[in-house]
């Protein structure tokens, strides 16, 4: 199974390991790909109504034409078991598409054009902690799918 | 103020920069202690509520006479802007003291003796992403108090 994420920016140096450890760890359940788009410009020149259009411009150029679960703070709250079956279900398809927000969110055409929306919590992550989280509910998705031990 | 978070086992290697970067910023702000309690043993010879028991003991010792907020599934969920206000709250009284349960969950001890209990998300995380979140939400709440930017 393929697993697209879009996440906008770059990741800081800080989280890079973290990133890597799951990266590596998911290569036996699925053939990943992280893909970094371009942020929307810059709030000291620009409003972020303007750099949010722009950013999800560059997000959808990016998907093509898939469809895609968009990470979203106003979206549904899902467990991790529930988390699980839904990967189970996209890979009957053979593929899946996560969008995270950048670092003001996410636009409203993203989230009308999204799947299906989750929300990781009611608090507000950085888009690259987000980006963590994901892999690791991904990770723990193929662990319970597999029925293999996880304590962690 | 003091702020001391209380997590049992230890910090693996691919989390110690992400966990650094945060105890690094957090100094402007808070005099940070974090205490790693041992595990309560191996679920191949012990069950589960006798290795909980242990984890309560050793975190129960680490806390002293401090009352403690204890991230916990099933807990109260919060926002960034709750949670910031729950900091702000306890500056006052110049201490706070987090709990963050092991790798099986919290002891119904715990529970019990908690002040509070918070819930990050329906999603079951890691305890270890666990602290790398609390932390980012420490500093994320500082900001939100202080009012200085924070878009990331």
């Amino acid at each position: 199974m393929k697993i697209k994420i879009i996440v906008p920016g770059k990741l800081s140096k800080h989280l890079k390991s973290a990133v890597d450890f799951y990266i590596k760890r998911l290569k036996r359940f699925a053939k990943l790909e992280i893909i970094y788009t371009k942020l929307g410009g810059d709030l000291n020149v620009m409003d972020s109504k303007t750099i949010l259009n722009k950013e999800a411009q560059n997000i959808l150029n990016a998907i093509g034409k898939a469809d895609f679960i968009l990470l979203d703070l106003h979206g549904e709250k899902v467990t991790s078991e529930q988390f699980a079956r839904m990967i189970e279900t996209d890979r009957l398809k053979g593929n899946m598409t996560f969008v995270i927000g950048g670092p003001l969110g996410v636009s409203e055409l993203l989230r009308d054009q999204a799947k299906r929306r989750i929300s990781l919590s009611d608090l507000t992550f950085t888009h690259e902690l987000a980006l963590l989280i994901l892999l690791e509910q991904i990770f723990r998705g193929f662990k319970i799918i597999m029925n293999e031990k996880y304590h962690y």
